[in-house]
């Protein structure tokens, strides 16, 4: 293969394949770092973004690109990037990427599998001593969850030059209250290297579990990503009239607890109208005062709007936008709305994605072509330079959730596909 | 007045008059403890039951109790009771009584001024030098709002021997799940009185605000109480399954927080189908892990349900079961509940409403027959003796509000009303 050096005693790059129990301990010890238990032996993580628990997970990975021998590197919004340098230092390295923070009841997959099987990648290609021309990057981005610090897919965003890198370190937690910024300083994660990079991938690819149950439904073990959903996430303020619960007839009352049920009620219809494609959700409820003998002051509530089509999209923000309007007249309270994110639907690298749906199956596996229902940090990616992804199969379709599982056959199966992405984007002899 | 040795210097009993100056600065000292200020210069209390604040307010308040010479006892469930000696320690005496704990955005008026007023009936007889046969007693209970600690009006509840004491003891706080036995100990009101009390009162007469917009809007000054709602308290547990709001499916979805709104809806319809005296409120609603972009695991949620008629908060209760069967069967979700608070409707005895009534129009104002919508300590006395309750009108009916007020000349006023109530009774020539 033109551009990697194989010595004499090397095996083809066609045949390098990936070390699974390697690769599966690594997912199993760094999942011991915010470990959450359920009651049936099911277990996953909690290592939300700039937390301790970030920090330590953050720590171990660090670790295993050093002992790797690979140059780390990170950034100013604590965007890691570790690169084994190729022969010829005038070529950009292929990236491969993924992020290590999770939601509050995460799995040990989501995220952590597209970074570890990215160290795997490497490892396998030098354990095969070839000796490419071109780098190869493994880069974890900062808060891709979105759960501590909205929007989702903040460090990719800023890495690509989506947002300023002040307002990014400007943000403020969901849970404590605290400056992102201060939290980056305090788990010793605000780093040097430039934030927007100045440094363009060859390509990018990522490789994560579907979180979804279609490839399971299906039976296919490769999902072949031609593109990720368009995301809409605001935060909406209803502020009412706190009051007895027992003295206030029904008529006088200006209840913003009411009003956010409403909303989420009307979410739900507004899913059903338009269509399958169409998901709507109300994942976080903060009622004031918030206890049972008062009608409440003020709410507090994210809706999260998502759809393949942003003409679609648009139309579910704009009739919550309408029913928002109604109801504060009808139910005289204030309504403020303000936006968390906004995505419009990605489109991958129409050539990237052949290359990803070749390679699975010149490797044996089945596939499908299909939109990614989350956002993914190669969405941002996209932005700067050829992106693709791969996806396995879920376990019943669960994600954010710490019974999120995926079978150690279909993990190897999708690093496999990774790793011969990697090599062919490799190839100087590649016309990209 | 036969039962009152009134010296010769001494004003008839009839006109004996409270000071309202001093009850009002009394009422502003209190309310500076756990005080809360709004935007707009209203300002309330946040003294939620045996906390910090809590206990700072008792304190006061049992200073006021020792300058007046009282003899201040504390039973095991830390209700205070002041007690003002008659010159006839046979004679049973009659107590003054309400609460001086809070809501989160509690007013400063709810409860504190049952208790103030007291005082200020005690110390107004004793400056005109009467020296009653029957003694006197100014109490508070113990978490008469339930906030912290369900169910509401718990401490009377005891005393009466409503719930067995080691019951209350042992029940945990819904905010910090604190054990009351062990925060009573900790702020120091764990006493040695028995409880439920061993020495029944004459009679029990509680001035409070209206916390409604009744008397406000026609014009009246004082409320005659004739009873209290019956007051019904659910915590409703729905688990689902957390998932991700991305790539799940609407019709793959186990989604409690869409449950807990269907479940506020129904509660906002049950009450329009029952009429105008059905009430219903879901105060508490807490969701977990309450994350944007995660489909909820958990919600628990309160409803709090109340009627002049048990009949119908019967059927309001029995309609929300039977919706309840419903939703966890079509939304794949499971739902429990725990009663947090079960009250039958009150009716005080007839002679001691009548009693107010006409004390209330000797003074010159005018009076309106009326149900309490909000539960009261006094509803719990009148298991063990005769009890009535004064009403004084609550501005724009606001309550369980910082901006709660009650104007000084309706505060005078029901305070002069409740002292004359309370000389009457002092008489031994009542036949009561």
């Amino acid at each position: 293969m033109a551009g990697i050096d194989s010595r004499a005693d090397a095996p083809g790059a066609a045949d390098v394949r990936i070390d699974i129990e390697r690769l599966l301990t690594r997912i199993a010890d760094l999942g011991q770092i915010g470990r959450v238990d359920g009651p049936n032996g099911e277990w996953g993580n909690a290592r939300l973004a700039l937390t301790d628990a970030d920090r330590a997970g953050r720590d171990l990975v660090v670790g295993w690109m050093q002992d790797l021998g690979l140059d780390v590197s990170i950034d100013a919004l604590g965007n890691v990037v570790a690169t084994w340098r190729g022969t010829d230092p005038t070529l950009a390295p292929v990236m491969i990427g993924s992020h290590i923070d999770t939601v509050g009841t995460g799995g040990r997959f989501d995220g952590n599998l597209g970074v570890l099987a990215g160290l795997e990648v490497i490892e396998a290609i030098m354990h095969a001593r070839l000796e490419p021309e071109r780098g190869v990057q493994v880069a974890f981005f900062t808060d891709e969850e979105g759960s501590r610090f909205a929007p989702d897919m903040l460090g990719s965003l800023v890495y690509v030059g989506g947002l300023p890198l002040e307002t990014a370190l400007d943000l403020v937690a969901a849970d404590d209250g605290a400056r992102l910024g201060d939290e980056l300083e305090r788990i010793g994660y605000a780093g040097t290297d430039p934030c927007p990079t100045t440094s363009l991938p060859h390509a990018f690819v990522e490789l994560h579990i579907e979180q979804g149950p279609v490839l399971e439904a299906e039976g296919v073990t490769i999902g072949v990503v031609e593109g990720v959903q368009g995301i809409s996430w605001t935060e909406i303020v209803i502020v009412g009239q706190s009051a007895h619960a027992g003295t206030t007839p029904m008529r006088l009352r200006h209840d913003p607890a009411y009003c956010a049920a409403a909303i989420a009620t009307h979410v739900r219809h507004l899913t059903h109208d338009l269509g399958d494609e169409q998901v709507g959700t109300v994942g976080r409820i903060d009622v004031y005062p918030n206890l049972v003998n008062v009608v409440p002051a003020r709410v507090v509530m994210t809706v999260d709007l998502r759809n393949t089509s942003d003409r679609v999209l648009q139309e579910a923000e704009s009739r919550l936008a309408t029913y928002l309007d109604e109801l504060a007249e009808t139910e005289g309270v204030r309504i403020t709305t303000t936006p968390l994110a906004r995505y419009e639907p990605v489109d991958f690298d129409a050539e990237m994605v052949d290359l990803v749906e070749a390679t699975a199956e010149r490797l044996g596996h089945s596939t499908r072509r299909m939109p990614s229902g989350a956002g993914h940090d190669a969405q941002m990616l996209a932005r700067i330079c050829p992106t693709a992804m791969v996806f396995t199969p879920s376990v019943n379709g669960l994600s954010h959730n710490i019974a999120e599982f995926t079978e150690a056959d279909d993990i190897e199966a999708g690093a496999n596909v990774l790793l011969q992405v990697v090599l062919d984007l490799l190839s100087t002899e590649n016309g990209r």
